[in-house]
């Protein structure tokens, strides 16, 4: 059934396989008025995009996007807007090892056993190519956000951890991260988490990544009890990118091991304003924003496509092994940063639009 | 708008705040035909039970479930489910303090700034009474889970760590969880866990937990890629549970420290059976269950209510300081065990429901 | 799957069996703060309730309304609404004949067929009786139409033909609706079609009837292209209604014969005021309120059950007949009037706070 | 909010503004493994394209279709379905009058009112150019509905009433339907069908029709009890199109005026098979379909533009007049007969995949 799709009032329904014609995303529910950028979205698309690095697959996505619909002399309709990217790099490759076997860790065997039928070409629709589809939608969705918020409401994220290395949290500097291949905010982490990398890299192998995403000047009230709470929207939409396999809002795991009293986040009135003395919470209060910084992780699995044999079955059930051919992604986490930041402006936007009728 | 529901097909919507009238659910995409297990709702609605220890609240809660609609000569009728559970602690209290001052780490706050208006008494509908609604639709979709799969699927929760202590994971025992007061399967820690956390319920303190859910003979094929991947949907269902502030799914956070050959659940083909060679996945491959043992774990932050005074502010926004009176609860995780139950309950029935539709 | 709800931001579900311990709605998207008249539920209640003359069913629906949750101090919290009826005519009967044979132009033999079960008892789910769910959510609608519209609008209904007989439309006054047993609004025609249908009423016959409904000082801009038009909400509403066949927005059916040039409902500036000078399009253009009066007309068939034996077949397949015994309903269309209305009050409710998402 | 999508499991979005870079649609729950029969789609596409008869406009739309993504190997992947047709007739017009002025009956005043803004080249949006994207959803339900049904289901509409032309509806072969320019299956009223509506044509007026439409060999049990009856699901589809004002089931508005005993539609058993005596009900008894015929007829209005001119205002609010210039389309009604038949296709591939939850 309808299972492409996110967002209730803001909602955008993604298509597209990895070697098929396009991708793309329809967003429908988007305010009219709005005044568009177009530029913003190619300029996020530029930040996904991969063979920027060594760090990154070398596959060359032109990423252009096409817009077509939903926009009339450079404002929003109300109508749908739909975008595309076509899919240059559709060569004739020899699939013969990915298609008659599993891939450990991929969807390859879940998506045969649960369709009948795979596009095999590059993981099909399960292909982290279309996370290009939500930043366009996470694009459009900074533009609502603009549009309602005065605030100063910035969405940023960058990777804190690769592997057994983590940056010195209290060195992030935002706008250091679409400058260094590692997505990373802390220049002093550099150098030693390239080389640990790199190596990584030569060795054939992958690694596992961490990413904070942090939104300052959120307003208070954004979230729906009981059951789309901000927590459960964040959790929904970070899951859903490929091989995030933990969330945490705040203290997180942490709070598992802290006593009540370290975990207050007591308040106070500073110069007529409210202050919180602590965020444990993470920003978030019975599912709804409080006004302070939204604070989340996200765990990414290794990449799955690594040089070193592993054992497998193929399409018969027989045994076998499998490896991947040619240059690798040895660290898939880092390029999540972008689609975390898009997620984080969906989710945003659509509660934004979704509080509108908190109270009349 | 309408925020109150889990769901697609088997959907539910609960309904009712803490000191109201009665708490309850209406169940709608039952399918016609199920036998109906009334008293395992009214067993599962037992293990929730506050009042049962020492460790969990003193509020006498009758939790007498009384079904509406939906059944006719023990069976579902194909029509929604209603059931309902009458508040009968409803006495007449002093709520001065939580009235007019917001409660750190509660809705209390972020409720009132979102609707402008807010039932004090006990926390409304943010209080952890809601729970009770989930757990009969749980017990419904267990009714479901066990008409549709022959395997012997079975969802069983324990507490692995209460603050500073664990559990030894080799030594669950889910047969012991409803057996204890700590809802832990590991009865060797018992004696251990039980003085820690009864020395900080008399210091007026609370503390953290992990829940390990687990799920066994799953079958394969069930999550709905991209946005309601089984790993998305139990992320957005666990974080709507009061309190819970963390998941992850198989080897979660430790990912982002592992390389990639470390992380590889390698197939086999034994006794004509495909076998799993590890399980970091949790048992979910691109959002689709691979038929392994699906491992989700949750952190419940530590009871908001303490007996020691917390900073605070009052409705006026003047600064003041509160702290609960009477008998508290020292840890709110133990009591989520039956209903991190419930939720996983409801979320593979519907998704076990939504995979009808996937071949035709 | 779900299916009995209806609305996409002020949602209800209605639940509950005829002869089942009590039938209700939960209503899902009410925005807080609203003043809360519960008086208002009740006295629509009383307008649709049964046995208040001789043309309407003589069952004793004591039809108190009793609401469970969303209400504190006089206003609604922003939580779910759930309000409920208890079936108080609930005898045991001899339900023989209806349970092992299917009445025609009932839903027995369809639902036997898709659910494989069925509660005989009245109808079950299919009963009228659920229609009183729908008056409580249409109650609120209003509530929350009087709060964001400052006009008069206003939603009245009246039955403007009963079988052969139609009222003179020109004589309608909608005070007069509630005051008579035809729900007519023309009092020069009561007495002819008392006559008429209390002959057909005691020939043990049933008649159809078809309904008008006026919305005055309807807004503009209500209404979502392309597929959740005003028409298309509002045939989707009026058609879910038990016994309604038909629909109609302005001219209607009529359209089909007439030109272009006859079919104009041009516009004009009067006094500051745009004025439309006539109304083909039955105050919606484009499938959204053009701020003309609402009108739409809708046909309901004859009562189904009728004391004179029809053909049919029982359980079995074999050849039979039937037919109602004891007093009978002559007219089912009649006590449509007040369901007609709240369907209408929950549409316009639901558009009302769409519509507020349309611009920023 | 979203509201260009249509249908629960089986559900289609459609985009695109009429003088846009294209429209199309996204179909989001195709199950996997379905033939893909992408002639059947543009052999649809052509039966709707206008332009080929002087009584449908003389855009000359190429209407050729580009399937995006879902498609593998010649059958559904169970992925989205994105599938666009370019606007080939994008030459720039001068639209002065209509961008400064509110056509009668179009919706261009409601638009702009609704949303601020408005494409006001073609209709933008509102042009029932949209119904091209309908039509291509409908050509894939069709599929669907091939694989579910072992019937010889047929879906099939044509003009029964052009003004006040009516065919004679005993003599309907629906192989004439798409041979002759007024989609009517009367092959006798097509001469004099004919000259009346050239006269209309020639006078620069338009006239309304009526389609009915005939769904033969339908299952019983497709349609969602309550608000999701079979009955709902149509008014609501039907409405939806562009023109349409009036929606009646099976004896529709006729059932107003007769008696209960002239509107039996008895039951007998028959050679094994059970068969019903009349169709009032048009196939549908509690808003499930019966096995019976399904029988539906809509009403279109008079196409509103004519060359006739109308009074109206400009965007200041100034009064002016307005009409069309050169060609125009005499009955927008025609073209809507494949339209319908799209239409009421997804409707039985939507219903058709809901019904599969029914029962277990």
């Amino acid at each position: 059934m309808a299972s492409n799709y996110f967002g209730e009032i803001f909602r955008f329904t993604t298509f597209g396989e990895s070697h098929g014609p396009a991708i793309g995303c329809v967003i429908d529910g988007v305010p009219a008025g709005i005044d568009f950028d177009e530029a913003l979205i190619q300029s996020d698309l530029d930040k996904r995009k991969p063979g920027q690095s060594k760090f990154t697959t070398q596959r060359q996505e032109g990423d252009k996007v096409e817009i077509l619909s939903g926009i009339f002399e450079g404002k929003t309709l109300g109508s749908p807007i739909c975008a595309i990217i076509r899919n240059t790099d559709q060569r004739s490759h020899d699939y013969g090892e990915i298609k008659n076997s599993f891939r450990p860790n991929h969807a390859d065997y879940t998506y045969d056993k649960k369709y009948g039928i795979r596009d095999y070409r590059g993981g099909g629709r399960s292909s982290a190519r279309e996370t290009a589809s939500r930043v366009i939608a996470g694009s459009i969705a900074k533009m609502i956000i603009k549009k309602i918020h005065d605030t100063t409401l910035d969405i940023r994220a960058s990777v804190v951890q690769i592997g057994e290395k983590s940056v010195n949290k209290s060195m992030i500097n935002f706008d250091y991260v679409y400058k260094n291949p590692l997505y990373i905010g802390d220049e002093s982490s550099l150098d030693e988490m390239s080389s640990y990398l790199d190596s990584i890299r030569k060795s054939g192998n992958s690694v596992g990544a961490m990413i904070e995403i942090n939104v300052s000047d959120m307003p208070v009230g954004l979230g729906e009890p009981i059951y789309h709470k901000l927590d459960s929207e964040i959790a929904k939409g970070m899951m859903s990118i490929n091989a995030v396999k933990a969330v945490e809002i705040g203290s997180g795991f942490d709070l598992a091991s802290k006593l009540g009293s370290q975990a207050v986040d007591s308040m106070r009135k500073k110069d007529d304003k409210i202050a919180f003395e602590a965020n444990n919470s993470g920003g978030i209060l019975g599912g709804i924003s409080s006004g302070q910084d939204l604070i989340c992780r996200i765990a990414i699995k290794p990449t799955s496509s690594i040089l070193i044999p592993s054992n497998t079955i193929d399409k018969d059930g027989n045994n076998t092994s499998i490896s991947t051919k040619g240059r690798h992604d040895p660290c898939v986490g880092l390029r999540a940063v972008p689609v975390a930041e898009a997620m984080m402006a969906c989710i945003i936007a659509d509660l934004s639009l979704r509080n509108k009728l908190s109270q009349l």
